[in-house]
């Protein structure tokens, strides 16, 4: 049911734990990555130490699905990594879930991948040409044949020269031997979180899963920092450096859990103000009556608009969680029958009103429209839709799935005629200069989805 | 995962549908059920005239589980009913889910049902001695016994009959060849809406159920009243009347959606009245800095609450809503953990903030006790705990499964001892007589529960 | 896949054990139960006295499918029954599967019955008038039903006056309390035996299901007996006798397993005789070159026909046990695909031979009729088919799934158009008369469905 | 449950299929493969070429679990190969299922593979110092990194090339493009055969499994034959030549089905004649009463043995095939149990006899020991245990899963002791030289497991 919901969708989390102390590491991985449940539900998978020998369980399904069993069961380890997904074309195939574990010349590693090489055709293609054989569809196999290329004569060291030839964005982890390695590509385009309390440490790509197994003390992983955690310590050093910084704007926007603390920012915080500016653009409040949002995504936007408006905040679409196993649903009407199961006007709230509407983000603009004309039918007089994203225009080459350029409505219409085709009265997105004044160091983020700015150009394999 | 949360649970929801033309009456069954999930999510069943014959398949699972099969399936009808179902004790039987289904001398008939009879024991019994074979534990196949017993010469001179047997809290439906049975008790405990449009009649426990449908011409079945449905249109009459009425107080306080109309009240609207009440029972709101809730039961009286004090409102807690299938927790701490991994502080927010932390109903206090945990590990200043209802103090004998008086902590602490067994700075409660307020013709509720003022007695079988 | 096969189908076996000590009886009720699969694989279920409340457990599937849990918990009990089901017309309903288990005014009882009452119909409209409700499809029903409606002082007399009412076929057991009730129809139309060792008292269909107990000192339950088992030992009386006995000689002929002893008879040893007749009918043996089966049903009398024949025993035909999950074959050719998925001719032994082959019966011709066409595309010369059934004519109103008479072949065709049909070289059926020969005490046998011999006439209800 | 029985495990089956003509290919893999069942019941899966694309499909189960969605869908193709797998050490990962798809420098390829690599460890060692990769514990991966890392311009080269690298024992399919690609080590270890039919052309590791499809026109793969099957036909060559072959001899003794041709052997004929070797070996018969078999692996040794001297071949064990899904007996008495639950002693027939008892092999006697309690049991006077295969002494490097030395009985036992061991009253093993006069050109197989003798020595990684 849920690929009828227009929106974009992001690739993964991973997750990283090593502690000085036996403790049962596949359990301690459950909690952290069911916290990281909303950047990839569609495989799960974990790798860990076990009785020095390096095991990998994965398979397509949600945390609770995959790795439930691990709750039930007493394992000791004492170095593990995991990860969760959303899959991507290529389809659901188990083979593209990760962690990924090989045996290679520098012994057993397993590696687990948030982002997108902007270089992957181009690293792929010598690597073939070496005689490298790929299994899956993943970017992330690139990684273990290059340090299995690399003719350094440590691992670390075919590591650190492997970092060197990736472009992009990567936050991962790796587990060889008793070391958890993290690192962080160098213009930081996902979050990736460090942290620890009494000899464990943990890394997640949101804070929310530092939270779970209450860890307090953390800190952002920084662009190009490449981290070594095992009974020595915790060692850090930077490995490459980049003037320009690239963290993403949707993470901030939509993916992350509003609970939790990216790029050193508030997630919940940001969102507040960029509701509160959209509220600024919009001027004078009194051309409405009310603003709600379109839960969950645009919740805490709607509620910043309605601080700085001063208007009534109402909660006017309830949302059904319930879901149970996935259904397919007749074909007539399936887009609309599926949003409809999902979203419900609350009539007696948005009868006769002037609405202000607020989501994270249009894309198709598909969805939209259902639920205008959900609205209109439980009888609002007008439907202002403010969108915290700016307009949508292009790909993205570093981990998030975009629909094409064709389908992206902001590159055929703009807001008059957008609020024209989904039946709105009007249509608002946030302008890039404005997110920047919700964002610290705003500098430091990639807007090339809105602006075309691409921080690195992707490179082909010719 | 779900029973570690405390939460009064309910028995179920029903739905009955006719149409005067040939529909796929199982995927019109499959929507309004969908819509009741919250009303019962351990099992699921529809019965339906198939070619002349009455059909009835159920199981355990939530609704997209068991009746999912259906979307994909073309099958022709005229008349069916279905039901969801909460288990209560006696186990997760499917011999217990609903509906059910019996042949008699009366004919083939199926009964889907919302309540409890409070005289079932008595009726058992005298029914036991006729010889009749009882082959689950649950009170609605007492009403087929009864009709089978009787010795009108019609079935629905018989249903009346059965009808003046029964005492407490029945919302059904029944089928039997083309028509469509639809009653409820005289005092009304349980909700029951009724609707039609173009030869399609549909009657359900709340308005959202008919909403799906896109049924917008609705009203309450009434109290004692009895509607018989098939091709020569809506027949309807009242069986018994009683001056006193009983509709269910939780149903608005918690129960319903809040998208829902039952009672002929806005769900939504009343909630919103009752956390204003609370607000003003307060009195002055510079005591405190923020208003939120436990979401997802206690956010629209937070909102209200929010509106009358002029206080900040906030979405102060995140609520996880993946699952998939269930798991069993580790048995240390387990119900922390489950709350933990439902419910997420935004640190940022509580920090250091004198909190109104609005919920609907406080029953055992475990699940709040560790919520305000929680927030003050989040840095929480105070947490100032606030109900919607009053103090639970009593059983439900009408369909609602209220824990032990022992287990109940209202009847053993005050609001006092109450903030500091669950470790708030406060706890209040809405009295019951500010929660008529809340209510258009509060003489018309059941505020037993709370009050021990039962309108009908529980007979037993001696 | 089964159902594209063509056999005669058995509606059940059931099982029923006392202790007089505690033992895990639902682990003592699985391995009997899986010892008479090849009695029913369609459903399964048992009901055992637990902390001493009656509690049943069935569901659709084969014995380790929906016992298989049993193996792995600890439960202490003293008498349990169990059930395996073939599911008939009415469809593979759960509520159709056995135990049944009801509360009535003699207290809580459970039932498993193999058989099928003559007289139900009448017996349920009778009880319908009465006011009885059906919740199932089931005979077997009838049995509580009339128990309650008894108004006899004590569960016994109940319980001996309604197995007067009962006519037909029914092997049972019941349990109520800490007693385990073993009954069989006057006639004996369905085997049932009994047998105990050290204070353990298992009743079961078939003498193999008592051998995986290791039990050896059984018996036949006597046509007409009402046995008792609880701590005070084991009691019998003949509630009520008949001249004419009925047993089944499709048990011996193909339902029964091969190692059991049924109706005093070996299985093995009848089957063996089956085949020596056929030979002896079929006269001078240098007409044929070899004798082989259709495994595994013809396995033991095509063994016999070699003995006394002594022609050359092959296992010519080797069957595919492989199944797994059930699935759908495509359509066209569906009915061979499935025999040729199952049925692999040995090239090299057929190959220009004169075949003698072997089989139980031969219902509608569809499956011989393509297991002839293989063995010749694999090089027959000739195939002579030979059955150790009599020519099938009519239907069974005792427990078993004849197909209806325009379907059964011999209703239409003599021995040579069947050959003909089928495309073998010549048919021949044992008939009735030199079956009798094969069975001890032969006249006390049902013959009925080759003779038309109905040993009580069915009742209608009217 | 299987695992508890005594039985030397396979390691696959393969099936390749090419068509000058678009298919419904994975439906025409479907029937072969389920063919070959018997070789692997623990994975299945299939590569084929998907509108110019490879895809491959495979899991954990049995093919009809796995695969049997197939017969539902309508997918074209004209190129396809499958694999059935036993799963070794190393676990029942889902990595470890074949076929083993990859994409190189050759482009993409998918191969399935019967056999296993003697030198695999060595190669295995050269790759990783090259930077191969190895995502999984299987000797399969090999061929494609050796194929990868190839210099060769052209994928037919490269293939010719990596097939000199392999030592021991490998029949393997590959697809490319719109290429089939069968092979055959030069020894010739383990069967394969091909055969086509109208532009079909279908390749599999018996015979049975061209019959399943109706392809009547086979031969075997020669020893070093190279095949390519293409739109331009069948073109074959001999990649290299062995003077030494080495077809397996548990081929035909245990593994293969009986209606399958192997190695140019009729699988039914040379077991036959096995067992009248065993009779010669025993001389006088009239020592014994009967000869059984221990189905179904015995059943045609076993009738041999009574053709050639005379006895009276009884079916004197039952063997019940029901299994459904799997499910862990109670820890006590395990393995007994499951041989009681599977195999069943007529007791009439074996009652007072002095039985000759047939099987194929006996590996650490712990499933004879049980079998001949049961029989004892049942009243047999004399057991005397006869095996077609002589005494396994030694591992096996190409394919077959032997335990290890120690547990294999024939090291540390005499076949007297052996006889004491498992309580018969003698044991007597085929001897090696026997059992090559069984065997058409028999110095063209491989005894090494009996005698030590192995073709060729595996090579480790140093």
């Amino acid at each position: 049911m849920n690929d009828s919901i227009d929106k974009i969708k992001h690739y993964c989390g991973i997750v990283g734990i090593h502690s000085t102390t036996e403790r049962n590491i596949p359990q301690d991985l459950f909690f952290p990555l069911f916290s990281l449940q909303h950047r990839g539900q569609e495989g799960a998978g974990i790798s860990y130490l076990n009785n020095g020998k390096l095991v990998t369980y994965k398979d397509l399904g949600m945390v609770s699905e995959v790795l439930g069993r691990y709750l039930e069961e007493k394992r000791t380890s004492t170095v593990g990594i995991g990860h969760v997904r959303y899959s991507t074309t290529g389809g659901n195939l188990v083979e593209n879930v990760q962690p990924i574990q090989a045996s290679c010349n520098k012994g057993d590693l397993s590696i687990a991948h948030n982002g997108n090489f902007s270089n992957s055709e181009l690293l792929k293609s010598k690597l073939t040409e070496k005689g490298a054989i790929f299994g899956c569809t993943s970017d992330s196999e690139l990684v273990l044949h290059l340090i299995a290329h690399s003719m350094q004569d440590t691992f670390y060291k075919a590591l650190k020269e492997t970092l060197c030839y990736l472009e992009g964005a990567f936050s991962m982890v790796m587990v060889k031997d008793n070391n958890l390695y993290v690192m962080r590509d160098p213009m930081g385009f996902r979050p990736l979180y460090i942290g620890h309390k009494d000899g464990l440490t943990v890394c997640a790509s949101e804070s929310c899963a530092l939270d779970i197994l209450d860890i307090t003390d953390y800190r952002s992983v920084l662009p190009g920092e490449l981290i070594v955690v095992n009974d020595d310590g915790i060692n850090s050093e930077i490995f490459a450096t980049s003037k320009r910084k690239a963290q993403c704007s949707f993470e901030l926007i939509y993916f992350a859990r509003p609970d939790s603390e990216i790029f050193d920012i508030s997630v919940y915080e940001s969102r507040l103000e960029m509701g509160r500016v959209l509220a600024r653009e919009d001027g004078d409040p009194s051309q409405y009556d009310l603003v709600m949002s379109v839960p969950d995504s645009g919740n805490t936007a709607a509620l910043g608009y309605a601080k700085e408006s001063g208007l009534n905040y109402e909660l006017g679409l309830t949302r059904n969680h319930y879901t149970g196993r996935s259904f397919i649903l007749p074909s007539q009407e399936k887009r609309e029958l599926a949003v409809k199961m999902k979203l419900h006007p609350v009539k007696e709230i948005v009868k006769g009103k002037r609405i202000i509407l607020v989501d994270d983000s249009l894309v198709r603009g598909t969805t939209s429209k259902i639920i205008v004309k959900l609205l209109k039918a439980a009888g609002a007089k007008e439907i202002h839709v403010r969108l915290s994203a700016p307009e949508v225009k292009g790909p993205c080459f570093y981990g998030i799935d975009v629909p094409t350029k064709e389908e992206l409505i902001s590159n055929s219409k703009n807001p008059e005629e957008i609020a024209k085709y989904i039946g709105a009265d009007s249509v608002k997105f946030l302008p890039v200069d404005k997110l920047k004044t919700c964002y610290k160091n705003s500098n430091d983020f990639c807007y090339a989805c809105f602006n075309n700015d691409y921080p690195v150009e992707p490179k082909t394999g010719k």
